[in-house]
């Protein structure tokens, strides 16, 4: 039987339930389970150790965990951050998924590198958009943050501008970094982004994973918009570390009940 | 969820089998998962990073896991061996439960200590079964083993007497402790001693677990004698260790159930 696993200081049953649910449907005899680790080296050693095959890596241990890798996928040197660990025999190699989910959702959506694009937010998610916009060859960039030390870093780290709120702001693509609109969240019922931008942007994505229906994607679907979801970025990430563990890749089918199954475990 | 894990060089089902049949019939959310450690000092780092509340030693690690934990219970001092280490949150202790297992069958069997005794071995096992015997008081004791260095080594240790073989040796308690008899070994249908010492002894005791009925435990019971058989042993060291993971000491019928479940794995 092969081990997969996640570290976090807060495990959500997210993974578990996605995870376990593949093996299950493709009749592999793997387990995947979820740790809050009370040391990260040990853990690590773990991994190696008692030969582990995958670890998702979660907050707050995406950065501190890149010393104890030997090798960086370009997926987590793009940000410098991992989410994702594939043990070959020993070897221990750092991915993002977070990084590769948002740069196929990109690609899979046709955007156009010439488009405007306004990021709200600036935490290590804002940092994996950023990149992969970059990466895609995005060049019209406004990183929006409240806080303008991390904001203005952001943005110089990838050759974009920075501005402190949205105010009338628009462009066309419009993408929402942060927790406005989370369920549960003190701006659940808040718009990322003002009504004329969303309705003359072209592109709405939010990478807020719950609801999979924000307020923004709403208003973004009732203009008229290509809306691009957080709970396409949360499965896509989660069945790039399936692939990248297993070496198989399920058919649709398979992943949209693995999805489900997950979001059924979301209280 | 809490994880229980065993590590060994050639993992089997049993472990696995018994411990989580008691879980789901006691219904904790636990697990247990064998592995086969590609680095031992790492397995263990692993078992105090990842918080794994159990984790049960076997071949060949028993002796080299000793430098790996914080504290050693007086079991595992007594043979300078360990099977079972159990973590207080990140405080490994090392235990033998097969020293306790048969410490405990000599108890509830009520092994007159002033009985004389043949022990047939001179493993790891033996060890474990001499020094159960001496901590009970036994005195009378003789080790049987071929290999002189070892047997008079493990004699030496517990102030016991040394033979080289059987012959047409007799003692009160009859004790085996190596392979013969054992299921596909090459002295499958072999008795560990001779017609006369089995007919003349008032307690028979195999060690090998594998089948339940050995030629020696047939033969003592064919002549009257208490037996004492290595499925006893087996069953009680995997119960003692789940009591030591667990706190929980399940019912007899539970035990018997986690039990014929763990043999109906065996090939």
């Amino acid at each position: 039987m092969t081990l997969c696993i996640s570290l976090s200081a807060r495990p959500s049953n997210n993974g578990t339930r996605f995870h376990n649910h593949l093996y299950e449907a493709l009749g592999l005899n793997w387990i995947y389970k979820a740790f809050a680790p009370t040391d990260l080296a040990q853990a690590i050693a773990g991994v190696r150790g008692l030969g582990i095959r995958g670890c998702a890596i979660s907050m707050p241990y995406k950065e501190d965990v890149i010393a104890l890798v030997d090798r960086m996928d370009p997926s987590a040197t793009a940000i410098d951050s991992v989410n994702t660990i594939v043990n070959d025999e020993g070897v221990l190699t750092a991915h993002n998924t977070d990084y590769t989910a948002i740069a196929q959702l990109i690609a899979r959506n046709e955007l156009d590198p010439a488009a405007s694009v306004l990021l709200r937010g600036s935490g290590g998610m804002a940092k994996a958009t950023a990149a992969a916009f970059r990466d895609a060859g995005f060049g019209e960039v406004t990183i929006v943050a409240r806080n303008e030390t991390n904001g203005r870093g952001l943005a110089a780290s990838y050759g974009f501008d920075w501005r402190a709120d949205v105010a009338d702001a628009t462009a066309d693509i419009l993408v929402n970094v942060t927790p406005i609109g989370m369920t549960g969240g003190p701006d659940e019922h808040a718009p990322a982004f003002s009504d004329t931008a969303v309705s003359t942007a072209s592109v709405v994505f939010d990478v807020v994973a719950l609801p999979a229906e924000t307020p923004l994607i709403r208003a973004g679907r009732a203009a008229g918009a290509t809306v691009i979801t957080g709970a396409e970025v949360a499965t896509l990430q989660a069945l790039e570390q399936f692939v990248l563990y297993t070496g198989i890749r399920p058919t649709a089918a398979q992943v949209q009940a693995a999805e489900e199954f997950m979001r059924a475990g979301t209280p």
